[in-house]
């Protein structure tokens, strides 16, 4: 029976009892959304029913990771349909606390993240990613999970977060679940319902240049220079398009290369219109 | 039966057999030190040992937060005492790690705690909050306590980790103790042992000044400005005593305040020869 639960003093007590009705600390795993779920998500909850006797989804829209307002006003919120699909998906726990509930008061403590920030998205929405850190610091405090389920899209908090768990010594397995796309290509985002008909036909195209980017890469060559430029070459000239960056970057550092020698990460912003999205692929 | 374990690995699995042989958690108390254990560090372990099943103490000179390298290589380390003292006190773990075995590699991701190491000991140890804050999280998450012990005479630190216990959402009881005392008044420090018997001799000029302060508030005195320049006046000119900083705080914001209205911390710095000890006393 899907619960949901709105504060942090109810859910602790919460999973406290599914713990020891068991006897013994069981796995519980952590599936932390900001709602508008999508296939995406749940590749992310089935991956967490596999592997754990109990599934927590937290739906929190965190302003703290909103460097725009306007793009925090805008974030889709489906709350009522997203607990129906999580009851489909066979969660135990939904935990869906107010912007009050997380932040009381303004915080004093906050994580650093020293230079995974520096580059990508980190560049361009400064401390999106100081917010992100932190409300999911505060999520694993919350919920206490010993695997916690995050989205190959999201390639950049995914390398934070992967190196948050090792600097804090947090005893949760942070695992990662491969990007879920539409048939052409396109990743499966909570944005994507921003986009009207001709938006979400030109779309693609980010998908498309960074696959062009595979493909150059695969043909032998090894500066990036060269690669980011054909890339972006596929991009259509449309007043509806817009790249923001197309980079290439060592999977965990999350530092630019130069030169492609051994697995990295190309990842890239392109605006649809006033919809901003992001995808990235890993060629090894 | 006191056990000494050095890895993060053996300490968590140790740990959970102790919880689990009760079949639930039972409460755990975590007494973070730099060893060097006295006094001070006892009332800390006695209160763990009152309120907790499991009592672990670490004992970790953590180089994150020396910002001086020559401050860093002289502190005291005396394991071995430390070791009987703890068993004799009944401690049941000891967490003992190297610096390796705490970073392996250096951090990409810390604390960031705000205005809160703006002043005081913040102000003339740049990072040493930092480092604090960050060695803090990281041990709470390797013990995993329900309840942590701090004294009252780090008194900065204490609001610190008070702090970052709410803001991060930490599932633990922060618990002050006070300050412990030699007979003259003298606080308990690990570094009196640098104190020469004539440093030793002068070094109660802090405490004397701290109480200074607090008479000249007793007896009606609001200006901070005034209260600290009576209280530093009772610093006898000796060429081995250097004050470093005297200043009169909100108790939990760690702010100057300028005008004496409720409860406030009176705290100071001095350098007594090449020790530079530190005391405080809350003035209600």
């Amino acid at each position: 029976m899907l619960e949901k639960i709105e504060t942090i003093r109810e859910v602790r007590e919460r999973l406290a009892r599914l713990s020891s009705e068991a006897r013994e600390r069981r796995a519980r795993g952590l599936v932390p959304t900001m709602g508008a779920l999508h296939a995406g998500h749940a590749a992310l909850i089935a991956a967490a029913r596999r592997d754990c006797d109990v599934v927590v989804v937290s739906i929190f829209v965190n302003p703290l990771q909103f460097n725009n307002q306007d793009d925090l006003a805008r974030y889709p919120r489906t709350l009522d349909t997203d607990l129906a699909y999580c009851r489909e998906l066979g969660v135990d726990v939904v935990f869906a606390p107010s912007a009050s509930e997380m932040y009381p008061q303004p915080l004093e403590c906050s994580v650093d993240i020293g230079r995974l920030a520096d580059h990508l998205c980190g560049s361009f929405r400064p401390g999106h990613f100081k917010g992100v850190a932190t409300v999911v610091l505060k999520l694993f405090q919350i919920v206490q999970p010993s695997h916690a389920y995050f989205g190959e899209k999201d390639a950049q908090q995914l390398a934070i977060v992967k190196r948050l768990a090792v600097d804090f010594n947090l005893p949760i397995d942070v695992i990662e679940i491969p990007t879920v796309r539409e048939p052409d290509g396109l990743a499966m985002s909570s944005r994507n319902r921003h986009l009207n008909p001709d938006d979400r036909r030109i779309a693609i195209s980010l998908y498309r240049a960074l696959d062009q980017a595979r493909l150059v890469i695969a043909g032998g060559e090894r500066r990036a220079a060269v690669v980011k430029k054909a890339a972006a070459a596929t991009i259509p000239r449309a007043d509806a398009l817009k790249l923001e960056y197309l980079e290439i970057v060592d999977p965990s550092t999350m530092q630019p290369v130069d030169e492609i020698n051994g697995s990295v990460r190309v990842a890239g912003a392109l605006w649809v219109g006033s919809t901003r999205l992001i995808d990235n692929l890993l060629v090894p």
